[in-house]
C-alpha cells in the first residue's frame, strides 16, 4: 500500500486535525465532540442552520463544504462508514440558530438511521429539524424506486442551494423546499476504472480487470449495473451523459450547471477532456451550461474514476447557485 | 492504461478545450494560437503583464492559475515538455499592456530556451520582457548550484505574488523584484510512492517499488536523491520539512505560507496527514502558518506523492498572498 499514513484507526483523526488547521479561516472543530466540523460562522441567530454528514474518504466532501453560505456543521464518519447519532446531534446543536436546521444527507442505510436518531436526541432541545435525502444517483435503483437511489455528487449542489437559501433569510420549510429541488434536478452516473484500498484493509475490497470499466459504481466501490470493455473518453462522456439526461425532461434552449468529479486517482486533465465532450453533447441537446465544475470534489480514497453531474435550472435554482461562497471547496 | 482518453495526440487539446469551456467566466482561448490560454482580463492597458507556461499533465497546472491578479496568459506544453518558442511569444503579446511583461517559469532546459527564443521574437515589437525563473526544488541540485535547481510548485506563489504586484500597478522591475522575492523565499521537496504513465507511451517511465518511497522525486519523475523504506506520514513529513526547512534561516515568531499538494493519484485525506504533521513541525519551530494550500494543485498525471513548499513572509509578501484572485485553481 503506497501510502501515507501512520495508524489506520487514526487516519480520519488526524484528517480533520489538519483540515481545520489548514483552512483556519473558515472552519473550527466542535468544542466538545472531534468529529463534527463548524463554519467559524455557525450558529447564526436567526438563520436556518445547515447541516451534513457522512463517512471520510470522500475529501474534500463532506468537510470541505464546511463555510460561509454553504453548511454550517458536518458530522465526521470514519472511513466510508457513517458518523453516529451523537455526532449527527452535536452538528444539529451546533448549527441551531433558534430557526431550525436543515440536515441534507446523502441515502445510505447508516446515514438514515443515525439522523433519525440524531433527531430524537435533539428534540427535547426543541430544536427543529427538517432533512432532505439526495438520491441523484440514477444506476444504484430504477426511477420507480427513486427512494432507494444513493446519494453521490449532487449532494454538493443541494448543499449549495440549500446554503444559499439559508443565507438569503428563508425559513426551514423554504430551505428544505429548496434542497429538495436541487436533489430533484439533479442526475449522477458514476464510472469506475480502478478501486480503492480501504488502508486498514490493506487490500481493495472489489476489483476492475484491467480494459473494463464498471458503469454505476458507487462511492463505496458499490457495484455498478454493468462491466463493460473501457472505451474512449468520448464513448464514455457520451454513455455517462445519456444515461443522466434519459430522465431529464428538460426544454431546448434549457440551462444546465454540470459537475464533473474525479474519484481520486484520474488525472485532472482527463476530467477536462470528459467535460469537453459533456458540453457538447449537451450543446447537441440545445442546452447551454450556466456553471461547470471539473475536479476532485467528491473522491473515493483513491479510486480510479469519474462522476458526471446534471442539475438543470430554473431561475431560483441560478440564483442560488450563483450566492458567492467561502469554503475549502468550493 | 486505465484511463479517460481519445487519441493521446489529442489529449492536450482537448483538455486545453474543456478546460476553457468550464472556466469561461475567467478564461479564454487565444484568439489564434490554441495552445495560449488567457485570463478574460488579458491584456490590462498600463498593467504588467503576467506570463508563465510549461507542459500538460500537471493540472490545475500551469492553466489553471490564468485569472484575475494571478497570471494573464500562459503558454501550453505538450505532456511534460516546453511550450513552443512561438506559443510563449503569443502569450507575451497577448499579455502586454504597454507597461511589460514578466514572464515567470520553472527552471527547465526546454522552457528556458524557448522562452530565451520568445523574448527575441516579441523584441521588434518593442515589449519590455522580465524574466524570473523559479528554482525552489530542493534537492534537485546543492544549495552552491541553486541556478540547476528545477521549479515545482512553488511557482504558484511566484505566480500569486508576481501577479498580485502587477495588480498593484508596479512598474516592470517591481514585479520581477516581487516574484523573485517569493521564489528566494520557496523551498520544496517531493515525495514519490508511485509512477505516472504518458498515455502515447502506454507504460511508466520509471518504477518505485512497492514499499520504497523517492525522496526529491521531480515533477515528471527526475530520480530523486535517495530511496528509501516507506515509513509511516509522520516520519516522511518530518522528513520533508527537515528538507525545506534546513535552507531557511527564520527567526522565532516568524510567519509562513504552507502548500501541500498532491501529485496526482494520492487520497486528499492523506495530504492533511502530512499537513497536521508539518504544521505541528513549524509550530515546533516557533513558527506560525499565516496561509496554508492542500490539495492537488500541481500534479503529476496520476503519481502518486506529495510535495510540499514553504515560503517564508515577509510584509510584503503576505500582502501579496493575501491579495484577492480569481482564478479556476486558486
Amino acid at each position: 500500500m503506497q501510502r501515507f499514513i501512520n495508524n489506520p484507526d487514526d487516519l480520519v483523526d488526524e484528517t480533520v486535525a489538519g483540515f481545520v488547521k489548514a483552512h483556519r479561516n473558515l472552519v473550527r472543530l466542535h468544542p466538545e465532540n472531534p468529529r463534527v466540523v463548524l463554519s467559524v460562522d455557525a450558529a447564526q441567530p436567526g438563520r436556518v442552520g445547515i447541516v451534513t454528514g457522512g463517512g471520510s474518504g470522500h475529501e474534500p466532501a463532506f468537510i470541505g463544504y464546511t463555510g460561509r453560505n454553504l453548511v454550517d456543521a458536518v458530522a465526521v464518519g470514519e472511513l466510508f462508514s457513517s458518523p453516529t447519532a451523537k455526532s449527527f446531534a452535536d452538528a444539529i446543536r451546533a448549527a441551531d440558530g433558534g430557526a431550525g436546521v436543515a440536515v441534507l444527507y446523502g441515502n445510505y442505510a447508516g446515514d438514515n438511521m443515525n439522523v433519525k436518531m440524531a433527531m430524537r436526541m435533539v428534540g427535547k432541545d426543541g430544536i427543529e429539524v427538517a432533512t432532505v435525502v439526495a438520491n441523484d444517483d440514477v444506476l444504484s435503483a430504477p426511477l420507480a424506486e427513486r427512494d432507494k437511489r444513493r446519494g453521490v455528487a449532487g449532494e454538493i449542489f443541494m448543499w449549495k442551494i440549500g446554503g444559499a437559501r439559508a443565507a438569503e433569510g428563508a425559513a426551514l420549510a423554504e430551505v428544505q423546499a429548496a434542497a429538495q429541488k436541487a436533489v430533484d434536478a439533479c442526475r449522477s452516473v458514476g464510472v469506475g476504472l480502478g478501486p480503492c484500498t480501504l488502508p486498514a484493509v490493506g487490500h481493495p475490497n472489489f476489483s476492475i480487470e484491467p480494459g473494463t470499466m464498471e458503469v454505476g459504481i458507487g462511492h463505496h466501490g458499490e457495484p455498478g449495473t454493468k462491466v463493460e470493455a473501457l472505451r474512449t473518453a468520448d464513448e464514455v462522456a457520451d454513455e455517462m451523459l445519456g444515461i443522466v439526461m434519459a430522465e431529464h425532461a428538460v426544454a431546448e434552449g434549457g440551462e444546465v450547471a454540470v459537475l464533473v468529479s474525479g474519484l481520486g486517482a484520474t488525472p485532472i486533465n482527463e476530467l477536462y477532456v470528459l467535460y469537453d465532450r459533456v458540453e457538447k453533447g449537451l450543446s447537441g441537446r440545445g442546452l447551454s451550461v450556466h456553471k461547470a465544475f471539473v475536479g476532485n470534489y467528491f473522491t473515493s480514497l483513491e479510486m480510479v474514476g469519474a462522476t458526471l453531474t446534471v442539475m438543470v435550472l430554473d431561475d431560483e435554482l441560478k440564483r442560488l447557485l450563483d450566492m458567492e461562497t467561502a469554503s475549502p471547496a468550493l
